[in-house]
């Protein structure tokens, strides 16, 4: 019997997410039992709504052009289905006949899969529905890495890598702030922008380790007085002891805000409060500080290749397990060499609502760098045509005047 | 005789500032009267404490690669030279015996060199002053662009063009605030991420018109209303009918400030406040503020290879016009097809200290969109291998439960 496929987006849009949105779309299509492919308008949202595309009716040369486009071309939600919305997701897709679902997103994605999936079974429906990882977090279990990551992570890489240049040619101190609120991934990244033994990134601060001011602050004057200048790359989630994320706790001590509400994303507080806490306490003069915020998901114009490659396997994968399996599951990404990679499928219960940190062996003891480990990790990631800088020879000319 | 070639950096980096100064290196090196090539280290800074490099030790080779890395190898400073400055900038030439001067920056340096032109003049010392043109403002008078605002504004464009579809991913308000104190070039270039005709920025507010706070609002709610989200660009110049800047004039009036002090560059005030406007006036949930920073200008990655060019050609020809040429003066751009550009020699005295702003004819009546003169005079420069953004087509599927 012919059957109807559905795909949709969900989370924070990425660089790649529509390779794998178009991987599972034409790799559906070469399936004889499916003769329609959907795409639900953004995301679980548009599912409920009865907002679907039809993407058979879309040309295939249309579709490649988008897979190479940023951002989720479906459209998103931020919506976080209980098992109630879950229960009318299971309702429209019994409605519209839909056999095969094929979720792309990140770790709350993934558990609204496997109550989907789970609804489908008690009913004795006949659906198939895979998750298709998606997050520049890096944080979901199971996975070495998830589509997404590398290209944000190219990103920061090349951002600190033009900072540390500015800086270098301007001393100062300069703050990034990078997006992650529990992982440490994607701020880790800024050390691959790191050639010279004084290049900046100077520190590191990430969210698996506790941050104390103090410390940062001595930290950042140790620095300043070895190179006289200092660039830091900053989590937006790092935390005190207690957990309490320090934009929330500068904000209270400092009582600045204006609604009382401290947002962690798309605003430059936690970059502009340790700026204020360097100037104050330490006295330099030139001390700035960055917030990366929606750049380092969406540019257009900074991907890796090797992204790219997998976050459309990862969508035709899933066609391909859901058409040839026998079981529900969330494709994941194994490392099977220096550098390949391949895949396959794992329970949904595995992936679902887990969180992955940066393990140890990724974090040096000082908890303000990377280890080679780290390097050798994602390196391979970034791709192909990474930028390289270089300096002038330091041919220093004897003084006349002053000898 | 033999002589000594002086070239120098100045003000903030650019992608291509390095372009500049091994075109004027290299170029150098050609005329068989020059015998020693010095690179000033840091600007005006290192010349007054005799910090040079004998650029003459350099490799072509390492030369080559160092002109496609962004950022001012030789170091920069934000010394502005007065009188006493230059004069103790000239001791330092005559005791180096230095025959040519070249000063790569924007309208303050060029002033520097007038003056250091004027005094090795009354000393009737026999010395050439070339001022070269950079600076990613794009607000030097007598060019038609200045070399470093192409590269910035390919990545304003392209910062735009993401983030318009992760707001359509993701609707909401979203504001980018872009560098640029006086000439609104920079931010204008944000219009050219725009391909389809709903596609943000949606408002673009430049320093060349009053910000007025209320009227502000009033167009975020007409393109809430109209598209259901809303992209803006604004430049981090805006200020009211008195020239107050919005940042200074808002800061006082929600008392926001820790130490007193309000900073237009290297903080995210100016967004963070926009953004509490709105949500506190117009009741909007999702809005989100980044500010480009220093990212727009320190890129690693995101260069136009037409920028390239002309910033190595200004620095080769600068050299030229020294060479065979009997005046001091200060290296023009202009543009002499679609596209095609050329260089001439304009007196200092033309250039120092004057800032260009958009002309009317670049601005729409709205104020708040460019016009297509200015599509058209910004487009060439951005270079080959701009991305494009693609959509799905909006085949919807009838609704089988709702309908």
């Amino acid at each position: 019997m012919a059957k109807k496929v559905l795909v949709a987006q969900g989370g924070g849009p990425t660089a790649v997410i529509n390779q794998s949105m178009v991987g599972a779309v034409l790799e559906s299509r070469k399936f004889r039992d499916v003769h329609l492919v959907y795409g639900a308008f953004h995301g679980v949202r548009g599912i409920v709504d009865e907002e679907f595309l039809d993407l058979t009716r879309e040309t295939s040369h249309n579709l490649e052009l988008v897979a190479e486009t940023p951002s989720s071309a479906l459209g998103s939600t931020r919506d976080k289905p209980d098992l109630k919305y879950c229960q009318e997701i299971f309702k429209v897709l019994k409605a519209h006949e839909i056999g095969y679902f094929f979720y792309i997103g990140g770790n709350d994605s993934s558990d609204t899969v496997r109550i989907v999936s789970e609804e489908a079974r008690k009913a004795n429906y006949d659906l198939r529905s895979i998750h298709i990882p998606k997050t520049i977090d890096n944080d979901l279990v199971e996975n070495d890495h998830t589509p997404g990551f590398p290209s944000a992570a190219r990103f920061v890489a090349q951002a600190f890598m033009g900072a540390n240049l500015d800086n270098w040619a301007l001393p100062g101190v300069y703050i990034g702030v990078v997006m992650g609120r529990h992982a440490g991934f994607l701020t880790a990244a800024s050390a691959l922008g790191k050639k010279f033994p004084d290049d900046g990134p100077h520190l590191i601060y990430l969210p698996e380790r506790v941050f104390d001011t103090e410390k940062f602050l001595a930290d950042v004057k140790a620095t300043m007085e070895r190179y006289g200048r200092c660039v830091i790359a900053v989590s937006e989630g790092i935390h005190d002891a207690e957990g309490t994320p320090i934009a929330v706790k500068l904000a209270k001590e400092v009582e600045k805000d204006a609604h009382g509400n401290v947002q962690l994303s798309g605003t430059g507080q936690l970059a502009d409060m340790l700026c204020d806490e360097i100037k104050s306490k330490l006295g330099y003069k030139r001390v700035r500080g960055d917030t990366f915020g929606y750049l380092q998901r969406s540019f257009v114009g900074c991907v890796s290749d090797v992204d790219q490659r997998e976050a459309r396997e990862v969508g035709e994968k899933a066609v391909q397990f859901a058409m040839w399996g026998d079981s529900d599951g969330s494709v994941v990404i194994e490392r099977t060499g220096f550098y390949s990679s391949d895949y396959r499928l794992a329970p949904l219960e595995a992936v679902a609502g887990k969180t992955k940190v940066m393990p140890d062996e990724f974090i040096s003891d000082s908890g303000t760098d990377v280890t080679d480990a780290f390097r050798l990790y994602l390196r391979p990631l970034l791709g192909s045509g990474m930028p390289d800088a270089f300096r002038l020879r330091q041919n220093m000319v004897p003084k006349v005047l002053k000898k």
